[in-house]
């Protein structure tokens, strides 16, 4: 039976490829949203791909993937640096979980060297753009088909 | 007149005794709210039981405690350690407030070891189990009986 | 044509007026949105003016601001101390930001020393009670009309 | 058989109900010895009351208690925020430790926000005045039943 | 009888407009003169215009206010960051207290953020060029009519 | 009546005068006794001069004043720097306290810099070598004549 | 013209399946070399695959991919926390650069956490296992294409 | 031949008495200085008795003493926390520097915890008042002439 | 004549071999009490063997060695992390000082790595289970008979 | 025409060669300004020599030399470790400037290592001794006539 | 059959002897070499004994062990403070490690106080002189033979 | 007899003038090298100048002065920050140490504002170009000749 991986973008995400360009690129979030699809296909994998800008919605939609999905690919943006709850959902997640960031925070200010999901999640991706996606459903296939 | 507690829990309660029962135990939320209802009947008091993954939901709910409870016990679970927002709703509120923590947070990770609550708490207990809300009953009860 | 400037309020400021008098005043959010309302008039600006106990939220309407709004008037309250996500939704938003703190922030407890949202506003004025509204209308007027 | 449980307060609890009591109230440590046999009776349990202002007759007593007692009940006042030898006494001891501090010791000066005591306590109680002796009575009867 | 409002410039303030106007614009310490006076007669107040790169003779100044001045608006530039002495001779003074601060300082060096005057100041106003004093005076009128 | 100072020593200074005379000088803790004497004669004032290595000791001597000595000079030594106990026990005495260091605690070690003592203290006479005891029953006399 | 990357690994990885395989895994650092050839034939590129524990050995290889090689993938293992050298060579070297931990580094002991060459790497992959080399390929290739 | 004593008073001091007398007393500087005046000449010592805003000019009169006085005894108030300067201008002085301050500066802000002046001084008299210039007057006579 | 050795032991250790014998192992006191007389006698050296769990009988330990003892051998456990009084009587004698810890506490918690004596001491020696004692004497014979 | 370059020199160092010889040497102020003279003929520069123990009056020396010196080299003395004051006034300077120290302030205690103004110097030159103001000469004058 | 230990030395130890007796004392690294070849064969135990000033040297040397010593003694010297290299080599290493340092590290400069190798070694001896390494052998003999 | 100067350069600086000229200048190593050679053959001095990019080597090269070299002006370059070896290095030599950085390492990153080698060397030029290499030399040679 295909697997689902919840793709799970955080705040401000939604503005992907509108905004500061210079940080996030050009691509929007629904470049994304077709490139991962395609990647899935591909690893024959189905994805719910999802965005919000409310901490405890995505606490809630970490809570849902508990017994539907084989593994979680966020990018908490804002919240890594602040959110103990979203940790506390993925901690309390059986599979395997792939943080990305699109820029590499560790270029930026100090407050963003810092995410609280970093603590949970079994890879972290960060500064390899909008392919950072691709490149963790090729990881998350890996870790599921062990 | 019978008064009403407000029991306020904060995110990811609600998949209590489901996950990491080694850290929380096997009691369910349904167990804590039927534990704290048959002491809240012994004790001669109301209670309006209440969880939410979302901060400002969280803050609505102590909001409206204002003119209704008696009384606040809450567990402000990983909120604890990031929200001025609950504090300020806490602080804006005028009756006895009791914290409460499943585990003890201070044998855990550092950043679980300061909880903005804590700065307008009445009373903290921690590392009491499921059975540290009956606890916090009894206290509660003591304050608005004075 | 009128502009329009969004004024948005954090946590906890559909309470002002009636709980802790000592640090906010005795005016209400309604009188200031009365103020606010009457300092535009005169300077021939509209308002859009809002409050949000969820950080969420104020995400979303800092971002419905984008081509709509000349400038943005913001009090994070409790949230300038802990989010990233209010900073960075300013961050994608292009035109003047003011924010805003009704009481003197730097007299207070430490952890409210610091604003994220203040590394992205133009100006910041604390501790002018609820005249800070009015005059951070008037700095915005300066500001667009140049 | 009944059990014992021994209940330890550390440096200046002599002085309770006497000194201070806008921070320890007006009950004396006697009134609190009556409470707490008030309340083992209830359990069943027999208690062992000791004070003392020595951290070495303190560890004296909590290596006395290894073979005899079912659990700890201590109040480490001062000691819990300077007192290593203590948490070391705890620690070879193997029965259920609980920490009661009368006042809430996070609202008071900032070296009094970390015990050492906590990093072995099961459970910690602060704030509840000297009824936070009867709830940890009520704990520790839980535990040993289990 | 009409008020006088003390309006203090610390050092370099001089150099205003003349010298890296990328930070504090091109209007010069003689344009804000004029822009307070304008805006002190609307108001119906006198101002007492300073400027001194001294540290001494800035707390000499605001001793001198003491009998004299209805309120200090001051911009105590470098010497925010460095000088108690400042923060001493205002916590010696009865009336209120304005600080201004040309840019926003929370955007610049770390050491710029700290300010000991901010300790005593009633409100302070930073980032609002030098409108800002426009601003402070309209909160001085607001502040000592009430 | 004449009216009783108590002036207690901490640990390792009953080696006054015998050991590290290039920090502590020669004189003997006999000699500050018979010094602290013969000034108490010419104030009208009894001395109780106690000198103790244990912290719990120290505790007890300071509770046993509260009734019968009119103020406290203490040199608590090293204690000084890590007993919270000694602070809690001069926190519930009423009287004048005076800390006394022979040396200039401020040029030594880091860790000496800071007292917990120093929290409570009235005054603190430090790097007067042993005649700070007799300037501090000087102060101590004055205190307790107005 | 087929472009060449170098592929670089500091020091311990010769030792990589061979120890500590609960933190690295079993597979050995030819398995290493294998796949990541095996990915470049497949993205048209070579590689120049090297180790060594020296960190001058590695600053000296850095410094030979100036004009030779089109990007470098890094994982300078313990030299990540440490060696501004490495950093230093990367700054003056022109092309992409991509970091990769086998390990998810912030999962480790706090000195692990941080690195150096994350200040000038464009992407760091991490905790994805060997994996991580072919997916710094896939990075690679993208940006060297563009 | 009768020695002279400069006693050096730093910013703010000439408020004495006129201001904050919850914090300094009620007694003015005049006072001050007729009290020691009256001790000198008790002691057989003549004084020579300042008070400056200014650092530097602190810094002139403690150079002036170096060949004319015996001692100093210096108050530096509020630059007692942040100059190096006069810090070095008694590094450069030969004799015997006793530092009072009025009140005991450890029991206020943080910042008021530090001086430099300490690094530099033989003894330090804090809290006990005006008459910790009397006191220290009685120290420096026993200094100068041993 | 045969010198003697003081051989000091700090709080808890009285347990040593009967709990926690994972971190200390299963040699009990006594045994090395014996291991130590044993290596004694064929080193010609005499020792005193104490134990305490009180800091300031350790304290009247250590002076009690300054004429009597030609070195000291002290574990000073739990009082190794907080008490400056040890220290300061150690800082008192004049003979040399070896610091015992059985268990390596740089790989214990954080607190732990820091000892007050080690300031003090000639070598330290931790780690090296019971046997560290012996390797101690060893060590002061060397020192002694120099 | 020949170019003035303003020398400046802070607090204390009019004592140079007289006080504290072991730190700063044995040449005076005066054999510096010989020194440096003697340099600027061979370099074709004119020199503008000025010492001031006041903070105030090197802020107004910098701003007289904007349009007037070519260059600024200053020994800023204990104000490099505390006055923003002269760094803004550098900041709103626009040649070259170089930062001298005779001592190695690396070398000596903790709060002489950072300097504000080293954040504006163009060069910096510490613990060459009074060669230092010759030194830098040579490269201002090299920075001049590039 | 006779196992051997390797016996590392790190950074400037080939200098042992010649070069600052006052912190390592006279005997030189041949010294050293024959006195563990004595106690070697008295233990009979095989030496490998080496010297690198090279980091990346000492983690080959390190390697080399693994199937061919039955421990390792090492003096990291500086590498101690910073090589995390070193640490890892060790951490692939089975046997026993004890670190042995000449001086008392802790009693010198406060960046010498920490050494990444003491979080893997089973013991350390610090400041027993270059006695420290027959010690060691002492107690490597002791735990291979367990 | 003509005496001679190791001139050390650090990692990276083979490649001075190649890369990043905006922090490092245009100069190449071999125009640094001759510089040297003509400011050392104008005060008849030898030089010895070498580089090397390894930690190890580096130190080698400075054992190797001991008894050959009258002085070393040393790069550490990036080894400034990390190396505690060639800090150690540097104090097993007796003569001048001058340390020279190209680029004002004040005004960059804050992990090159801490250099190891300034706790040893006399004197640290800084900012002065390549330029600061032949100020070193005109230091060295008036160190050497007094």
């Amino acid at each position: 039976m295909t697997k689902t991986i919840l793709i799970l973008n955080g705040p401000n995400l939604n503005l992907l490829g509108k905004r500061q360009p210079e940080i996030y690129g050009t691509g929007t979030l629904d470049d994304v949203h077709s490139a991962c699809a395609e990647k899935a296909r591909e690893l024959d994998l189905e994805i719910d791909f999802q965005q919000s800008n409310s901490e405890g919605e995505l606490v809630d939609l970490i809570q849902g993937a508990n017994e539907r999905c084989a593994a979680i690919i966020i990018n908490p943006a804002a919240y890594s640096h602040s959110s103990v709850a979203i940790l506390d959902a993925l901690n309390a997640y059986d599979g395997p979980v792939i943080e990305v960031h699109i820029s590499n925070i560790h270029k930026r200010e100090a407050f963003r060297h810092h995410s609280y999901v970093s603590a949970r999640a079994d890879g972290v991706i960060a500064g390899c753009g909008t392919q950072g996606y691709v490149l963790a459903l090729d990881r998350v296939a890996a870790l599921i088909n062990t």
